[in-house]
């Protein structure tokens, strides 16, 4: 096409004017990733879709297990972003007329394992042919009835990302042979990395801390600063992030002194999926009481500043300054 | 592959022993093209999902808007056959690099068009690129809490279907150019056929009779031998259909007569997006009457016999003899 189109724009121009909302129904103007239909008393439905596409989202060659967990788990980081309890996920399967019986076994075996690990069961879906195997999910979850827009920032709230960011991305270099001219990671830190990339992590135990304290709250799919940029133009706030409070891995950090210049951005390529959220900073000590149980990290890495703004996301150095960066995340241009 | 796989066979052996039903989730084994999910007072959400592949299901030249409604109204011919209103639906598109933004917009104004029809809202979903143009839908409807699991067919049940059967089978053919060799149907049998094949029009108006009387209730997409086969295979019953029950259009009538040869095989190929229902003889009486009320046909074309049996379907000639066809529908082979 002539001009480049982004999902964002796409999405408001096209879409969202589609989505209404209503007592039993919440879209929240499709600007959150996950919309909410009323449920059982006292609670709520969360509904999200997310397809992986060959060529695109995974190389395709991959083993179909890890292919399967991979797309199951992006559509469970929605979940987990938006706090809810997984309840079930239709899969619509697009193969190739070349798919054989033990691709199929192999898929199912993988979505098998992770209902298990995240009590979740499959619904219903359906298979066609197609020249480019793809994966479309939607996931349903659960939430108290009292469910409040997810995308709620509030000026002066905490910013807060469960885990280590950037991994995924790095994984990504290493698979792609791209990490740098020559160079590699070996061993454990290599390991890490590409494993980052092959399964996501889904964060579903953040679900407490989300319902109790969160203003914002979503997963980190396209890149750190990309997705907190999308929470700020909902909110119209801006955000500044501390440089130095960034939680990055000992195997990322190795990898960025081996990458052929030292840009940051290779850290807010995307397919993180932890957890972004803001909460009032009162509720500071009550959330590091909370995530001190959890197996993974929760870093607080910044702060949402002025309202009425345009979705400003600012990467600050330890003097205070503004970090440029040649790029600042996958919006899904094609 | 070495062997064809069918849709049937590869649900059954990979899929369905993912699929846990329980109190608050019914999956009915992925026999059915829906499960439920409890819901507010009295009520059960009802969730389907169906893509549509360029090349597969569409041409990918037809007009967008026209896709669009194709593959909205695909789902919604699901929800109608399980007696279910429309709540809502999420979207994934799979866009080639070279989808322009009046194509975009032209696919959207088809949806918004059909959700007025329809009365159901857009809830989310995501873009992606892929090389195949996909679109994959799933829909979300809601039914009384008291709903059975709507493959129960029993014996000596009458056997109901909606409209008229074989014409969209008949419009691709016309599309195709494939109806008869150097035949067509010029005229308004030809536009009507063809538009059956364009536009389906889900039967969302059965949902009064299907919640008052069907036993067994699905929609026909696949074929009407096929389906009914596939609903009998679910409730381990066999079924025999009258030949000269069947309800077909006139456009359809002559399309018969000028295909190349006579085998009645092409009225069962699917895209139909009619309802097939089984209930009580008793309750002829009070369905006649609702469907008179209706816009469409509802026709009695006939009963499902033994039970324990492996869902033998039989089409019977007037002189009680079964029909012998080439093809008995459209089994998803790739």
């Amino acid at each position: 096409m002539a001009a480049e189109l982004d999902e964002f724009d796409l999405i408001a121009r096209h879409f969202a004017p589609l989505a209404k909302a209503g007592v039993d129904v919440e879209t929240f103007n499709l600007q959150d990733d996950a919309a909410t239909i009323r449920s059982r008393p006292g609670k709520r439905l969360v509904v999200t879709s997310d397809s992986l596409v060959s060529g695109v989202h995974f190389f395709g060659d991959e083993p179909p297990a890890q292919i399967a967990q991979k797309a199951l788990r992006a559509n469970l980081s929605d979940l987990a972003g938006k706090g809810a309890q997984p309840v079930g996920y239709t899969l619509s399967l697009h193969l190739p007329s070349d798919t054989g019986d033990d691709w199929l076994a192999d898929f199912a075996s993988g979505l098998a394992q992770d209902q298990k690990t995240y009590g979740i069961t499959l619904l219903g879906g359906d298979t066609t042919a197609s020249r480019t195997l793809a994966i479309a999910i939607t996931a349903i979850g659960e939430v108290a009835a009292t469910y409040p827009a997810r995308l709620a920032a509030k000026v002066s709230d905490d910013i807060w990302v469960t885990g280590t960011i950037g991994d995924a991305a790095m994984g990504l270099k290493l698979y792609e042979g791209t990490l740098a001219v020559g160079g590699d990671l070996g061993g454990e830190h290599g390991d890490f990395l590409r494993d980052r990339y092959r399964l996501p992590q889904p964060r579903l135990k953040m679900a407490s801390i989300i319902a109790a304290h969160a203003n914002g709250a979503m997963d980190v799919s396209d890149g750190l600063l990309a997705d907190l940029a999308k929470m700020c133009r909902a909110a119209v706030v801006s955000a500044q992030i501390r440089q130095a409070d960034l939680p990055i891995s000992p195997a990322a950090r190795a990898a960025l002194e081996v990458l052929p210049h030292t840009d940051l951005s290779a850290l807010f390529a995307g397919d993180d999926y932890e957890v972004l959220f803001t909460a009032d900073s009162e509720a500071r000590l009550a959330i590091e009481e909370l995530a001190s149980a959890l197996p993974f990290g929760v870093t607080r890495i910044g702060h949402i500043t002025d309202a009425h703004s345009s979705g400003e996301v600012l990467l600050m150095d330890e003097q205070g300054n503004p970090v440029q960066l040649e790029s600042t995340g996958h919006t899904h241009r094609f």
